[in-house]
């Protein structure tokens, strides 16, 4: 990793890449030399980016999400219906329902999981203001798209709890086999949760 | 690949990190959301990083290393011998040579390697300069430590022939068995490489 003939400048560089997810030291290396090679198309625009995003972009106080609107964007748009919100982990995952366009709705990001082990409790998670859009009255239905994991399910189950006082309707996604997953490749759980959800054709 | 709901600022971050290499789609959304999450420890050193890098960092007019300082800091430490020149195709290849600190001598990047698909002759690649540094009194060697590929070996043949007139040794590094491999899984070149250069013990 040292690299004391880059300069003290791409060294700070390289080591900040390298905490990025996705890269690791040698790709990081890669990564500095070629913003340094391209410096108008990619080294500049990419400064600004991420001067834009810290000056510009903030946690939105009702759902989560980030954005540079508060509320953000989501939250404010009309033509989404105020009726259900989609309960997710984390920001990506909200982002990955919108890839797919599958939501009529709004949604809510907890910011992680309960992990006990990692110290992560109820406490830590965006659970209190979750609880409180619930019971607005326009709300009839609160879907729980978390991870399909230990913690995710754990977590599921805990706001689930949470929220029966309400009377809202709450559901959970659907788990089963992937879209182009072949059975052979897939593991027990997944063909178990499978068959046990099977419907009829 | 679309994602409006999370403002045109992220958008267009996702948008310059995916555009470095190692980094896909996917990978560069999950690298927007750590920065915009870790604002104070990532987020803004890494603008300042790359606002740095922007600002201080050029090509060394001698040797084509990338420095703060001009000509670079190798091409001006004295405790380097000026009778070595060893020729690498890429500044990352300087920087492999480095990290593995074998090299007593001074660099010379050339830029690329000759590839006529790609549209790239003699004159895309920095040889005069070579051809010039080549000639000064001290040169006693040059190195051509370039890629054992194609485009790099016929890159080495032709800068060969330019050098001969100068009368400078002009030697190549070896080709054999890299240092834990496993002859089961090496090509066939490298294991005929490494027979030929067989060496008596």
């Amino acid at each position: 990793m040292a690299n004391k003939t880059a300069g003290p400048e791409i060294e700070r560089l390289i080591k900040l890449l390298a905490r990025l997810p996705g890269l690791g030291p040698r790709s990081a290396r890669k990564a500095a030399l070629t913003l340094i090679k391209r410096r108008g198309d990619l080294l500049e625009p990419l400064t600004e980016a991420l001067a834009e995003a810290r000056d510009k972009i903030s946690v939105c106080p009702e759902c989560g999400n980030l954005d540079s609107l508060s509320p953000c964007s989501i939250c404010q748009d009309p033509s989404r219906p105020r009726t259900m919100i989609v309960v997710v982990e984390e920001v990506g995952d909200l982002w990955a329902l919108e890839r797919a366009g599958v939501i009529k709705g709004l949604y809510h990001v907890l910011g992680g999981h309960l992990s006990p082990l990692d110290g992560i409790g109820p406490e830590n998670l965006n659970i209190g203001k979750l609880l409180e859009r619930a019971s607005a009255p326009d709300v009839r239905e609160v879907v729980l798209a978390l991870n399909a994991t230990v913690e995710g399910q754990s977590t599921m189950h805990y706001v689930q709890d949470l929220l029966k006082p309400s009377g809202v309707t709450v559901s959970e996604i659907q788990k089963g086999v992937p879209i182009g997953g072949e059975l052979d490749y897939l593991d027990e759980g997944t063909l178990a949760a499978a068959i046990k959800s099977r419907r009829q054709i």
